[in-house]
């Protein structure tokens, strides 16, 4: 692991960690909600099941692995319910409606980074949480990207970005930077294509 | 693929999918619910995010890869929000209050299969879907399993198991059949030690 890339690393971390939290009691503008339905099963029993929508759809999303030369292009965010309260992960997010996934990630690689791939493979589709939602992710390699536009993101949101080898991003791994399901099951699937 | 076996898991599949399903408007025993927060970065930056819970608590869970001779242990399950409405998977379940995640495995395996393993290795652990979750779940490699007891199910758990070899599980993945995150990961995290 090259010295000055875990310094920037840390340096991310630092900035983005939270230091104080509080319940928010406003019912307004939600992300998340839950819906409870009985569903009744080919064999007659019945099973209660509880789905969670984001954004009141089911939160699909895609995860982007972008190639820029011969490394790999990381984001730092907060994440705010994990041990280190953030996390290098890929470029993600979720798909609109009417978007295809393709789209979604090409879109999510520009405003999270403002950088542009010259060809997408898509790795594998998976459920995030299939006991409790119907959000399908996509995994795509983006290779050959070139920084085109500036970042831009939304305003509750904080993404910085590095690059780093693939071996070194299974070192970041190893220590717990890389710690997200989506992220990992990316790491495993890119593996083949470099 | 063996044809006995696939028509095995068929007629699992056709048992478990679910012919109807209605919304329920009783509020009470809710297993999912939505705490929304409001975090202050080091940065000064306020980010709200909104976690859920999973009976009150985190949602940990273990995922359990059973080796039952030279083949792995699977379940068939209703996943009522998947294309399918079933998925193959692993043995899993939540870890419980003051349980260890290596304890949890056990007990899930026991109860889901019947099975007691000889030897139990951790693989790995993430979590499930780190920007609305501190869900922090755990896979365990079970070896040289073997059938002990009788299944004993919650009472709205449905699961069917059977066993397959490596590369006929690979197959369902590329048939649908294994759809989720978890499962997914931990086939990509057991392969090294079969």
């Amino acid at each position: 692991m090259r010295k000055d890339k875990l310094n920037e690393l840390k340096r991310y971390s630092g900035e983005l960690k939270w230091i104080s939290n509080e319940l928010v009691h406003d019912n307004k503008n939600r992300f998340v909600s839950v819906i409870p339905r009985k569903f009744i099963l080919n064999n007659g029993m019945v099973i209660p099941r509880e789905q969670i929508l984001k954004n009141n759809i089911d939160g699909s999303a895609v995860i982007v692995v972008p190639r820029v030369k011969n490394e790999l292009l990381v984001t730092v965010e907060p994440r705010v319910f994990t041990e280190k309260k953030i996390a290098v992960g890929f470029p993600a997010g979720y798909i609109e409606e009417g978007e295809t996934p393709i789209n979604a990630a090409i879109r999510e690689l520009r405003e999270e980074t403002g950088y542009v791939p010259q060809a997408m493979t898509e790795l594998d589709a998976f459920y995030q949480d299939e006991g409790i939602s119907a959000a399908y992710n996509h995994i795509f390699f983006a290779d050959n990207c070139e920084k085109r536009y500036n970042q831009k993101l939304d305003p509750n949101e904080v993404v910085r970005y590095m690059t780093f080898t693939y071996d070194e991003i299974l070192e970041l791994e190893d220590m717990g930077y890389v710690s997200g399901s989506n992220s990992k099951l990316a790491l495993c699937r890119v593996k083949k294509y470099l």
